[in-house]
């Protein structure tokens, strides 16, 4: 069986990463339109990108305007800047969010097309380069062929795909990491690792992805812990920002499944940070699928030197453990814990399990599940 | 520090990666030229490649003259070529030598220039996409921005490389490399293993090249005694031929170093292939550097499966003594045994100590080496 694997073609890691990429930047020529958030300006990453771009003659426009998870409504007001401003180059700068916008806003210029009719389309235009600088380790939207907008006008989160919706270039660099605060760190870490641990035991597994998954699953039991205790820990915060890059590649080309189809509905419907959300079920989640699929998760736990035991029932639930000791070393709370009302979640479970079956992540898990599978996981989780 | 990772954006794998290819090549355009060799031809896998690319309407001008590691001349007769029939894109199809003469005539028709002024250069133009189908797994041509081109005007082998050089896509259909014969197949595998090898534990390493020296390195004592006993053992195959391409990613963003530094003047000197080369001289070259960098081989041991042990120069050796058995397995031969006239060789020395140090490989090791430490391995190589 045949397998695409697509990854932006330049990735530069590592501390100095965005003065390393200018060369690149200014081969695509002098005019960057700079899609960020509020925070970025206040924390003044945008004057430092800016500056960097200044200095080898790029100007910029800069939309800081998405001010949360991205909707049609902010899309088409960066479309209308970016129109009157005509660019060499798209950056995002930012968590997922402003990341996931500009891929949005790039693409809409170039269809001169609605963005609340392309869901479901495979959106292939003619471009100006990508460029993606994430500041949270987390989503790995820098390399991922997908972008979420919310549709203000249906109330639904489309999922937008295509090769035109990955970055050409992705700028990981710790230093836009260290202002993250230690939730903020230790809810995308964990977004990071369901990223990894989803694609690695996914029926659309491959295996370059799984190399990724592996690798990611590696650097995040090493180095989250450390993140999360001192987030000034620049050689860890290098090494997560890796992990959450590595992880968004697996998952690109292997899909998500049971955690990510589960956790969106909660997130919708009890405004839960998307890290948080996964973060606070993802245990629960994999405890219920793991005897479907001993195989692969054992391989995942030996590849990824978590556990060195033989059998693989044993290796599979090493990995487990291992997981349920980060999440309680990071204090990640259960959903009481978090304030979620217990009756009025219990009273959207046969929606919130409607919905995630529908989204088709939580068919990608190997072991079958069904809409009564999904709702007594829920009902485990509210019960905790 | 910095580190630039690049790639190619699309890379296809597995059984039936072709025809999963063909609506990309298709939005590429209607017109191929494709560089292949006559063993390409008479084997019937151009036929294949043309039928496949026709029946998506895609004509072909195939240049099939690359009879050996290619050279300036090759390359002019296909500048030539390419000239007179302007395509929408370049297809390379076969081991190292046609795909890297395919990266060669792509550039030099771009730049309108000749090769043998390029040596050195960043080669970076404006030019048709590249795509690279290899029929060994070994090279990792497909995926890497170096191409080696032989100037027969000053006899050297030149290295030239670029962002241009990268193929664009990488099409790694195991269905190619049924055909290699076992010696063929050993000495290409060993060549991937050198490439992952080498790259983990360069100076130039980076956290993502690392990645897939690991994966490779555990995908290639995995499978490749398996290929070698069966050719027509597919999965064994695949595995090998996705580990060779991992390989090549590796050491396009890590550079190799002491071993092909050493290879290249035996195979220059002695018309010795380039795959068997380093596959006779790898374990005497990583015995001499390993108590420089006892902990970097401990740690590609550990993760690549290879050991479990605590201690890094226990690690490190149980790699070593792995890396034996696995050229045992495939009965290796000495330099003697392979006919290499010993009187020669030991004239030959300390020149070709020399040409490794000048080409720069060696300098990437880890462990400090000079012209005298390369001149005392190549004498134990001979002696054995």
């Amino acid at each position: 069986m045949a397998h695409q694997f697509t990854v932006p073609g330049r990735i530069v890691t590592g501390e100095g990463a965005l003065e390393a990429s200018l060369e690149v930047l200014r081969s695509f020529g002098t005019r960057a339109f700079v899609v960020c958030d509020p925070l970025m300006v206040s924390l003044g990453n945008l004057e430092v990108l800016t500056g960097a771009l200044a200095s080898v003659g790029i100007s910029c426009e800069a939309f800081s305007e998405i001010t949360g998870e991205p909707t049609d409504e902010m899309v088409a007001r960066g479309v209308e800047r970016a129109r009157a401003w005509p660019c060499d180059m798209y950056i995002g700068l930012g968590g997922g969010s402003p990341i996931d916008a500009m891929k949005a806003i790039a693409c809409m210029v170039a269809l001169d097309a609605d963005i609340d009719d392309q869901m479901g389309a495979e959106i292939a235009c003619d471009r100006p380069p990508l460029v993606a600088i994430p500041t949270t380790a987390g989503t790995g939207s820098e390399v991922t062929r997908f972008t979420i907008i919310s549709n203000t006008r249906d109330d639904v989160k489309m999922l937008l795909a295509g090769p035109s919706v990955m970055p050409d270039v992705a700028i990981v660099d710790p230093r836009f990491t260290l202002t993250a605060p230690a939730d903020v760190t230790a809810n995308a870490g964990v977004d990071a690792l369901c990223h990894a641990l989803e694609a690695a035991t996914s029926r659309r597994m491959q295996p370059m992805s799984y190399t990724f998954s592996v690798s990611a699953i590696r650097r995040i039991f090493a180095n989250l812990p450390a993140c999360w205790r001192d987030g000034a820990n620049v050689g860890a915060r290098e090494q997560m920002a890796i992990a959450a890059t590595e992880a968004g590649i697996a998952f690109s080309n292997a899909s998500v499944t049971i955690v990510h189809g589960m956790s969106r509905p909660i997130g919708a419907l009890f405004h839960v940070p998307h890290g948080l959300s996964n973060a606070m079920i993802v245990l629960e989640c994999l405890r219920f699928v793991v005897d479907g699929a001993y195989p692969q998760f054992a391989a995942v736990a030996r590849d990824a030197g978590v556990s060195r035991a033989e059998d693989d029932r044993a290796a599979a639930l090493e990995l487990l453990d291992a997981l349920q000791g980060l999440l309680e070393e990071l204090r990640i709370p259960t959903l009481r814990e978090h304030g979620i009302d217990e009756a009025a979640f219990r009273a959207q479970i046969p929606k919130m399990a409607a919905d995630a079956m529908a989204s088709g992540s939580p068919s990608n898990t190997i072991k079958p599940l069904c809409a009564a599978d999904l709702e007594a996981i829920y009902d485990r989780l509210i019960s905790a």
